[in-house]
């Protein structure tokens, strides 16, 4: 496959890693997920922390403009600054153009099919599912108690679709956004698979 | 193909009768679309115009609510009364779970994938293209002037919508209500249909 790009947005639990990974392995091209995080804790100096908790997180914890304020105490006039969350949502956007340069590759999240909507070697992808089968995936994987994780998968993708609509005045999961969405609860993982990689081929038919 | 329904939900001009009608051509099933209209004028005794006026649109407009008082006028309490709206609604229901009930099939529109949802043998398709598509394919079709392609076709959707909204209380187009959303601007309607085929297959391994 050559000048192809697979960006996989996807629901807390619906299995959207796990799919990226599957279809990269198959088209034989790079998979970046958390490797992203790694790649702007280098560029910007972040801890990777802050990146995993605020890179596709809407933050607005009191903690978190605490520590912005710290940051910006003594640097001069405050509205001179750009947000923590800004340089970082900046950080990963030269990133994820730079990785998509470099050719073929399956990117997960960080806004990812906005980032790159000016260039028409994308497929753009949205997995989604139902609670009982995000919250079985999750716990499978010891992310969350099974008491807490509706509620924590809820949180999350809340702030999800929070941060997506800030930086891109667009709506997380609306179909119009997206050139294909897969129910994976209805589906399971080999088929999403399956299905986009076929997808791959009716998009560009001459690879 | 045993007990399957596939039912297609559409934005204006992205070719989703095509899609549904060449699939069910595929799956060897019946395929409804208009057709439902001419049930529904049977069963009711509504004008035709009048179903594919208000069957799939919200219809708000003065002349509609002129018309409903004149149908009230003399028959009692106008509270006691259904709207028309509703009793065409209602009347679409009741065929959709009729057809669902002969076995598989196609359904484009209608909010069959809501009406039909406590079963668990139907594929909830959404089809959306972008707006250059839609209008070349209903310039194609002669189904509105070039001046006006845009506006009609937004006004249509915003119709679709608001209908969707006010009977099912869910979003027409969000992801989540579909197990699959297809842009055919970027797939085209061939390659649409082969991946819904495909789709069902994955649903439904024991077929």
């Amino acid at each position: 496959m050559q000048g192809k790009i697979v960006t996989i947005s996807r629901q807390c639990g619906s299995g959207g890693h796990s799919i990226g990974s599957e279809l990269a392995k198959r088209l034989d091209v790079p998979f970046y997920d958390k490797e992203i995080i790694e790649m702007a804790a280098k560029e910007s100096g972040f801890q990777r922390e802050f990146i995993e908790e605020t890179g596709e997180h809407m933050n607005s914890s009191l903690l978190f403009n605490i520590a912005r304020h710290v940051a910006y105490a003594g640097r001069g006039n405050y509205e001179d600054y750009q947000p923590l969350q800004d340089q970082l949502y900046f950080t990963q956007v030269k990133i994820v153009k730079e990785l998509a340069g470099k050719g073929s590759c399956v990117i997960v999240g960080r806004c990812a099919d906005y980032i790159l909507r000016n260039r028409n070697d994308v497929l753009n992808v949205f997995i989604h599912a139902d609670m009982e089968y995000k919250k079985n995936h999750c716990l499978e994987r010891g992310q969350f108690s099974g008491e807490d994780a509706e509620d924590m998968i809820r949180r999350r993708d809340k702030l999800r679709a929070d941060h997506y609509r800030y930086y891109t005045d667009e709506k997380w999961g609306a179909s119009t956004n997206y050139h294909l969405c897969l129910d994976s609860s209805v589906f399971g993982i080999e088929k999403c698979v399956s299905i986009i990689e076929d997808a791959c081929k009716g998009m560009y038919p001459a690879s």
